[in-house]
């Protein structure tokens, strides 16, 4: 079993960054705009990507826990066959004038390639999310980061 | 175990991405503007990240692989105690119009807290280098992306 993990740290309250990974809202101003669902526990997120009005694909999370301005833990219900039962976990903590994001994306049964892409797409959708809570603006699909041929 | 792992696609030909891998002056480019030494096999390069003018640290890298067009391979000699004795590659292929960087970072002993940063960080880098190669402009330190308060 190999996770992905990163950390990021945003200037501005917990609460403010809890809310961007609790609600539908939220996610939809950092991960994709097409974020539908229902965001509270045992409650499911359902996320579609597009680009040029093509549906590239998408993932239905189950959320597990929600502890204010402390933990957020999906798991994943729907999606790419690699991606379903993995878990995708951001804890929270202050540091400084910072909101610390730990995330981990656990439970991946190899080291596919298609991680290695994931890997680095959940970097940039961090520094989204640390965009939107900074400055009200993250960049989520359609307009995400284009890392390579695999978008 | 625990590995670091990342997938960027580079439009540019496979060669142009290797040089910017394989030579003092190409990770100058991306990585650290402050990258000395020798990138020849068996060759040490010497990198450190400054932030105001202040030494943050640094890394020295054993090169143990060159494959032209293919595979670029360091041994960390000196740096973090985490870093000591791990390796960092990167696998190079072709896909359409796009040179493949699979990149790995390998052999942390434990998933520490600083570990979720390099992870974050070395994503940032790696779109450095694909800005570089693609662009002519890199973002390498002490210019880097700020991704938290670990800067």
């Amino acid at each position: 079993m190999v996770d992905i993990v990163h950390r990021v740290g945003v200037k501005a309250p917990l609460e403010q960054v809890y809310r961007a990974l609790a609600t539908r809202e939220g996610v939809a101003g950092w991960w994709t705009t097409d974020t539908q669902g229902d965001g509270k526990i045992g409650g499911m997120l359902k996320t579609v990507f597009t680009r040029d009005g093509k549906v590239l694909g998408g993932f239905d999370l189950k959320v597990l826990e929600l502890q204010p301005g402390k933990r957020v833990l999906w798991q994943v219900a729907d999606g790419p066959a690699e991606w379903i039962g993995t878990r995708i976990g951001f804890d929270l903590k202050q540091e400084d004038d910072f909101s610390i994001v730990l995330f981990r994306h656990e439970g991946w049964k190899e080291p596919v390639e298609f991680m290695y892409h994931c890997s680095t797409k959940w970097a940039t959708f961090l520094m989204s999310l640390k965009s939107l809570v900074e400055t009200g603006k993250g960049q989520p699909s359609p307009d995400d980061v284009r890392i390579s041929n695999w978008h």
